[in-house]
């Protein structure tokens, strides 16, 4: 049950929080912050920053846009072109994290060309290993909040992610980044017993996106895969509206308060009951009058938050962690093997939405 | 997507918590401490009272026990003579219940009586409704945490429940609790669109028993049936402990707080994540020298602490909630039928521990 100690898994890492991106800011004037970012984070020994969902635009679902207007969000993703690491707009940003031996995960809004050259839109993340000098993770969001037609009551604040995005077709998919730590077991060990291999590989990694981190099924789906870091940035809007898109009757503190008191339950109460860290990046500030909470926050493990955001503006977050903090959840009360009964979960499978018990 | 607003669907409810109970403490001596705690509801116009996990003795998992010892511990279910309600030791508190009006969810020991006369033993909570003069609702503890075998180590506190009990045979089953609020829309009233009946009906509850708070998967199930209120009783130690049982290096302050936040997250987090109302209630105090954690809380669908207890003994906490306030929640951001997306869930059926991708 329990496992010799192996050297520690040390890492520092860090949040790249961002202040507003506003309508017609340029790519170039974003990844010039997002690499002032990265240099601070080199000075600071960082190996892996995290950036918000749809880092390099502004939270464009919260407008209603035609197709022309929309494409400008988008950034093309074409596989036989080396895929968005080598997109000529966004090219700068990977390059400069590789020449700091510096991961990133970013998110952008994918035009995935397709074999036939039509194309899909997602919300998605990637993983950029400055180790492999290749992107080697990449998620796109499964659940996207909002609606496919517009919000029709008056005063309805817009959230068209539904409109605008096909939702992820790649499932939960966690990796392996290389060079992160010092000491990773490799494959050319040749160690073949899970028991002996785990939690002593390179680190393992999931990404979530913004909305997801409210849905305990993504979190389990990593945490299946032994995830030890999650990665997750959201553009979080700082009140609170109703099904019809009106706002929820409270003062705009309260409603802050109560956003950003879901933002931390869904991250710290997920981390914990997956034993994992996280990371949880914001798009902050007023993006062209429209507020968005901060809370960026890194999670232990353990539920607690071990470094958080003071601003609301560009700012790196950085924590030293230790993967092997993963280890007491993962090999005692979230020891899954020992405690899952998977026999009574079929429900999560058999219905989308709920049924409820007949009337009496 | 919005619904006409039906008439409020208030309720007191409360937490029975309880003080420790001692090895040889007399069931007619904590039915007779629970019963007072029901005049007090009484008196406080309180329609729901949940009482802890294993509410009528000692936290006995924590000792290695013969079967003559192990079987004073335990009430036996025969549903042949009336079950639980009508067991000799404890009628006594469902008819007290009755005879204020009250309904009670509480947690026993079960020796369940097999229809060849053997038995099967669990860790079990009823919800006993005083309207229809019965048990209306049974759950059997799912994740039973600890190890069959005791702990070898120097020092090791035991965890047994594997040892004792059988995991739950019953899944998640909400039901309707009939009775509880006033005007509730009844089979008779002849509406068959879901989408007209929906939380409309009585009340609907599920049970959780003290480790299964931290499992996402029953919270979803029970979220999965349109659950309003989840009662959650527990008996957790006031420290921690690691997978060999063997105590974990942190000051006693340090150990109830962290345990306390994990407490906290899950059933904040997971109230949230399925917009439902839980009466979490703790046994409490020193057992035998034994630290619980008290931390009895009534969180409402939107994550907030409403009640929380003040003491580490019997203590009667109380909330006026109104059902109506799961609506928003489980319309917009928990809309599951809208969001959920299960063709990317499988795993959670797939595998009970962790599989981690392959070393690189």
């Amino acid at each position: 049950m329990t496992s010799s100690q192996p050297s520690s898994r040390h890492l520092v890492v860090a949040a790249g929080q961002l202040g507003p991106v506003h309508v017609g800011d340029s790519r170039e004037s974003v990844i010039e912050r997002m690499c002032i970012l990265l240099d601070e984070a080199a000075s600071r020994k960082v190996k892996l920053v995290v950036f918000p969902e749809l880092a390099l635009t502004t939270f464009f679902p919260r407008y209603l846009l035609d197709d022309q207007e929309l494409k400008s969000y988008f950034d093309v993703d074409d596989p036989t072109q080396g895929g968005i690491a080598q997109a000529p707009r966004v090219k700068r940003l990977f390059d400069h994290a590789r020449s700091h031996a510096i991961d990133i995960c970013v998110g952008y809004a994918e035009r995935a060309v397709q074999p036939d050259g039509s194309h899909v839109d997602y919300n998605t993340s990637v993983y950029y290993s400055a180790d492999a000098g290749k992107v080697v993770g990449k998620y796109r969001k499964v659940h996207l909040p909002g609606a496919v037609e517009p919000y029709t009551a008056a005063g309805a604040y817009q959230q068209l992610e539904k409109r605008y995005f096909r939702p992820g077709d790649l499932g939960f998919p966690a990796f392996r980044a290389p060079g992160l730590i010092d000491g990773a077991l490799k494959k050319k060990d040749g160690v073949t017993d899970p028991a002996q291999s785990k939690l002593r590989g390179d680190p393992i990694i999931g990404i979530l996106i913004c909305n997801d981190r409210r849905w305990a099924e993504g979190w389990r789906v990593y945490g299946l895969q032994g995830t030890e870091i999650v990665c997750c940035g959201y553009n979080t809007t700082a009140f609170a509206t109703k099904a019809t898109g009106e706002m929820v009757d409270m003062s705009a503190e309260e409603a802050e308060a109560e956003v950003l008191l879901h933002h931390k339950l869904s991250c710290q109460g997920n981390s914990y009951m997956n034993a994992c860290f996280s990371i949880n990046v914001a798009k902050t500030g007023v993006e062209d009058g429209n507020p968005l909470v901060g809370g960026t926050i890194i999670v232990h493990p353990n539920g607690h938050i071990i470094q958080e955001a003071e601003t609301k503006q560009d700012e790196l977050v950085v924590a030293e962690i230790d993967l092997e903090d993963c280890r007491r959840g993962k090999e005692k009360t979230f020891a899954f093997e020992k405690h899952r009964r998977v026999e009574h979960y079929r429900m999560i499978l058999d219905r989308a939405g709920a049924i409820e018990p007949e009337l009496l």
